[in-house]
């Protein structure tokens, strides 16, 4: 079981970084339509996808968007965090068995409402600009430290 | 089997409207968790949640970010859209049994490049905003009609 520890306000500098990866799996294109709804086939069959200018499946847009909202929940700043908006710039698609990494930075700090702003540069395994934007947060004033919940098993077919 | 259609750059006037909902489900928590790899407690343990300020287990953040991605891909303009970009402000948490609806809007269009900019209002079942936002896309110029492809059933547990 792995710990979830937050970064609290106090404890954030302005230019702190932390990052993120995860790999999408051929199940995770399933997961995120059946959880989104978008049973677009550019995402989920592989034949049509060829005749589309990727030429193979490519992942959601928001699916890059949801491993952001994972940094931000479960690494800066982590649990207690309270998302107030985020823009992205999608620059370049994710295709099956990308390894996503979102790098994160603090750029502001607003004492008065404990608002931080993290700019995020998220990249495949190649370096490449998958997408870009900025994170606006309320980050918590409260240490929190627990045990991750473990996932319950999830069989797809 | 559902159709998916969709509208084109030329059949898109100023103005359209369209809307998606989709309501969320206690697995939808766990599949969005999975996917994301955001295992943050609050989204996933009801107890936990109880401690928080929200007092029960929300939705990610990004989980009203997948419905306006799906919006995009399957309604409006659906199916051959390039998503180019997204901003959204989060204004109120989603909960369990929560139908969230995606209304929106066509405020330009850019010929050349085929850019279409939809503002995004996202609202519970009570009517109140849970996030707006806008989107940037490439509307599709050819006509696509397709059957939606059908999921496998996910077993969760």
């Amino acid at each position: 079981m792995s710990i979830l520890e937050n970064v609290t306000f106090d404890e954030i500098e302005i230019g702190r970084t932390a990052s993120y990866s995860k790999t999408l799996s051929e199940e995770d294109l399933v997961l995120f339509a059946k959880v989104s709804g978008d049973v677009n086939p550019v995402h989920l069959d592989a034949e049509f996808a060829k005749t589309t200018q990727f030429g193979e499946r490519i992942a959601h847009g928001m699916y890059t968007g949801s491993l952001v909202s994972a940094a931000l929940g479960i690494v800066l700043p982590g649990p207690g965090t309270i998302y107030l908006g985020q823009s992205l710039r999608f620059r370049a698609p994710v295709m099956v068995n990308d390894t996503i990494t979102v790098n994160m930075e603090v750029v502001k700090k607003r004492d008065d409402k404990k608002f931080v702003t993290l700019e995020c540069t998220i990249v495949n395994q190649h370096g490449k600009k998958v997408a870009t934007g900025t994170a606006d947060v309320i980050a918590p004033t409260e240490k929190i430290k627990l045990d991750a919940p473990e996932l319950p098993n999830i069989i797809i077919g």
